[in-house]
């Protein structure tokens, strides 16, 4: 596991955390953009300039592979697919632990979530089930990584605003939690139910010694 | 559904396929430099300005919405989060249908895809398997939306190049397909499973008529 211990203070992680979110936020809105623009091939290659002068001026310096898991004074997961704050594909999924051992995420998913014509990719759901379930395993202090995901989709999730919440099942060993978890639209003032999960989340025996041995109590 | 009819010709759309290639391809560069740079946050103040300009000139005449399902001499999903040709947070994958009824996506998974540090999301390789076992359904001439999947994950995938494969299995009614696949983590010259999922595809009634309504026989 790609855990790294950096001595960064919370200020300066705060200081970067800014600017970070802001970026990642203008590159989901340009990802939008590129699908849904109507402009001819001459614009694009306009934009495509811009796009390559952004990425060059952040390839200066960079990590040599991906974000990884970053620990000391915070925890980082910047890079994470759902809810990495640097990483623009997420949508990001804004998840809340709940005091009654639910997690919440909150998302309004548009033109880049798409599969069939105007409804959210089946992957999608997935995708956003699975990270919502893994926080309820942690938020139940039984993190895990997923072993089984079962998803059953009920209706078409059209885009647009979506809640997904998940909480992890009392049953079973401390290292194999199951979690049910479900996929909502919101549409108007009404709250369809989409999908629901069933999912087993399992620690691995390694993770579990590494874990003890680094003294690390937190979540994957 | 937003099938949407057009009516360009088959040299038009290929004369906007190049460049918009080219532009998704450019914002997957961007989006992973996003998440590894080490540059501090006056430096990404200054690339957010480049990715403003690109995003200001694409938005100048754009879709009111995604990017939906358009027919008419060619069939285009270019929205689509795994396979869209302007999906910028598609991998994307690439998918070919073999003549055995076998359908096989490959993508390279870099850091935006990242769950468990170093490793590929578990909701990632659901996205993929999602989309490659809907493929595989709809290669059988029995098209489909989820209706269920279920995921086992046998290893963690590292992040870097897998395979994704599946078929749909003959028994079952025309519209309600059986669909078995996996994940390959491609590291060297080993072939690692990581992921095996079995799906339940089924086409909608009311798509079945509409479909046949508009004489339309494509996949989804």
């Amino acid at each position: 596991m790609d855990f790294i211990e950096e001595k960064m203070t919370v200020e300066e992680v705060a200081a970067l955390a800014g600017p970070s979110e802001a970026l990642a936020s203008s590159v989901r809105e340009l990802i939008d953009a590129v699908i849904r623009t109507q402009m001819d091939g001459e614009a694009m290659e306009d934009a495509r300039v811009h796009v390559e002068q952004a990425t060059k001026l952040l390839r200066e310096r960079e990590l040599p592979g991906s974000f990884g898991m970053r620990y000391g004074n915070t925890l980082r997961a910047w890079g994470n697919s759902v809810i990495g704050l640097r990483n623009a594909m997420a949508p990001p999924l804004e998840v809340t632990w709940n005091d009654d051992g639910t997690v919440v995420g909150h998302a309004k998913l548009g033109a880049a979530f798409e599969g069939p014509a105007g409804y959210v990719h089946g992957g999608v759901s997935a995708l956003l089930l699975d990270q919502v379930c893994g926080e309820a395993a942690a938020a139940a202090n039984r993190p895990g990584m997923t072993a089984q995901l079962t998803l059953r989709y009920r209706k078409a999730a059209k885009l647009g605003p979506v809640r997904v919440e998940a909480e992890a099942l009392p049953e079973g060993e401390s290292h194999k939690t199951k979690v049910v978890g479900r996929l909502i639209s919101l549409v108007g003032d009404a709250e369809i139910v989409c999908v629901e999960a069933e999912g087993l989340f399992i620690l691995p025996k390694a993770v579990r010694e590494y874990m003890e041995e680094m003294n690390l109590e937190t979540h994957l």
